[in-house]
């Protein structure tokens, strides 16, 4: 326990308090000056599961463990204010101050880039390395947040960015897709290990007319699906249309996978999916950074997924999609 | 996937949406209508650390987690409005649909008891059962929060209720005072497993003149520590004093502890500690239903504490108290 209050020491002094928080690390809780409404979201990384210790540095960690959090954010329109981070600590193999440096500093880097505040947490023993991280948000002013269930029939589903560099990076991470050039792979490898929470980019899409809204992390047809499913609405998604990131065919090749499959199924990209009404789609592409993609359409209900490929069905397995009937219907 | 689908959607079936809530479990977010100051607090649980499967049932795991944050809650003064659990889930044992229906049951009927919403969380493979709690308060109109830092020279400090009941409850359900009478160890095992956040007496403590507050959970003289070091004052703090539970004597002595250290070490007793103005201690007394003990003082600086035991110094091992020089000095 002494070591522990020194660790949350260390960890107090690598982190700013900014704006909106009145007291950070150090006390039985944080307090924030927040108005309503307050957004918070929460995201456990485990070892193992979310990533492995053998191939994703601990600044890796730390920065994803934050990042999927700020995605969160970004996906209801908010502004990051404070994260709460809970650490277990395993004994084997042992983190060291150096790592927990690591961790703590890639998330303060990221927290100073977005303006959020590293206000509080826990430290612990564990069988292994976990990071749960709860982020709070706040709304600019005439701002609501988006939510999911808010896309109405008529509307257009877009996704920012492109698809596909998350999978892509963890087949050539875990040793699937080997022969991929080396200057090819590693920004597919950074996009699994180092997402990039779409936090201006979700403003711009609340501002600009969203319905409904959320962030890719379980790959684009699941989280199409849920879409369909909180909205009510059937969602049609063409996989002709999904923007492909840069060297995901090259990997996927390389691990005998079909790119376009892996594109709109693999998880960890972390660009935002919204609804939008037609009339407000070249606006929103026009006021944003990076390509805007009509990838689907929403229609009437009951709340199904329905994934074609120039007009054929395409259907859902375990591990992508297959062609076929539709996995979702009814 | 689909099969956490599934399990979210299980959750959100089991709790209510309340007070302060005006988005639950389901989206990217929950969204809450909270005034400033939002005061929030996270601690994890860990099988193997914090509980043990074997001697905790499910129900316990899930009312522990969330009543430890709640007593942070308590000790800044704050009401609660919401809670996001992250569950870790281990292969083995396996965790049943009954196990989380325990666990989320125990929540929620805490939360109901609190007026506070299990407002999201996340779900996720996990070594070994986690349990990730962040919750979030507000403080009720004229009530500041109460901080670690407010204790000033010629406060008493104070702690409601009784101690050492945990510490022997774990020295029961570990086997280490075997020969206790039942009906004796069962208060201590559920003190150890079932605490209880004081959350009614934390508002009343902040009303009645508390300038530094904080959750007793780690151990009287090592919280002690923490206020004097965050107060930057002497904590004097009299073992004569102390309050102990009933059995505590009986179950230390079982297990070849004496009973007054194991009162003044042990932890998870989730008591208030209080530093009150000698004007103030009557009538906050008078204002609770549980005891509210003075067990020591508040002196000028710098930061230490100092135990005596009737006019003896008394020093801290990692284990307890010895006879001794101060341990905390400088």
């Amino acid at each position: 326990l002494q070591s522990e209050l020194d660790l949350v020491e260390r960890i107090a002094r690598l982190v700013a308090v900014r704006e909106g928080v009145a007291l950070g690390i150090g006390d039985d809780a944080a307090i924030l000056d927040v108005r309503p409404p307050v957004v918070v979201t929460q995201d456990l990384l485990v070892d193992g599961v979310h990533f492995r210790r053998s191939t994703a540095r601990p600044a890796d960690v730390g920065h994803k463990a934050l990042a999927v959090n700020l995605s969160d954010l970004a996906a209801m329109g908010a502004d990051p204010v404070a994260a709460f981070v809970g650490l277990g600590i395993p004994a084997e193999p042992p983190l060291t101050d150096g790592d927990v440096d690591e961790i703590y500093g890639a998330m303060e880097a990221l927290a100073s880039r977005h303006g959020l505040t590293i206000a509080g947490g826990d430290v612990t023993s564990a069988p292994a390395l976990v990071l749960a991280v709860t982020a709070v948000g706040s709304m600019p002013p005439g701002r609501a947040p988006v939510r999911r269930d808010g896309a109405r029939p008529g509307d257009l589903v877009c996704v920012t960015g492109t698809l596909g560099a998350a999978a892509a990076g963890l087949l050539i991470a875990d040793g699937r897709a080997a022969d991929v050039d080396r200057g090819l792979a590693r920004p597919l490898v950074d996009a699994h290990l180092r997402p990039t929470p779409r936090l201006a980019e979700g403003g711009i899409l609340a501002d600009g007319g969203a319905t409904a809204m959320l962030d890719c992390s379980d790959g684009l047809a699941l989280d199409c699906l849920r879409l369909a499913r909180a909205s009510g609405v059937r969602v049609s998604l063409d996989l002709a249309a999904v923007p492909m990131a840069d060297g995901v065919a090259v990997a996927a090749g390389a691990a005998g996978e079909d790119p376009r499959i892996l594109a709109a199924t693999g998880g960890d990209d972390y660009e935002l999916i919204v609804a939008l009404p037609p009339a407000r789609v070249a606006a929103a592409a026009a006021a944003l950074d990076v390509p805007l993609s009509v990838v689907g359409a929403v229609h009437a209900g009951p709340a199904a997924l329905e994934v074609t490929d120039a007009g054929a069905p395409v259907r859902l397995n375990r591990l992508g999609w297959e062609h076929g009937a539709d996995p979702a219907g009814g």
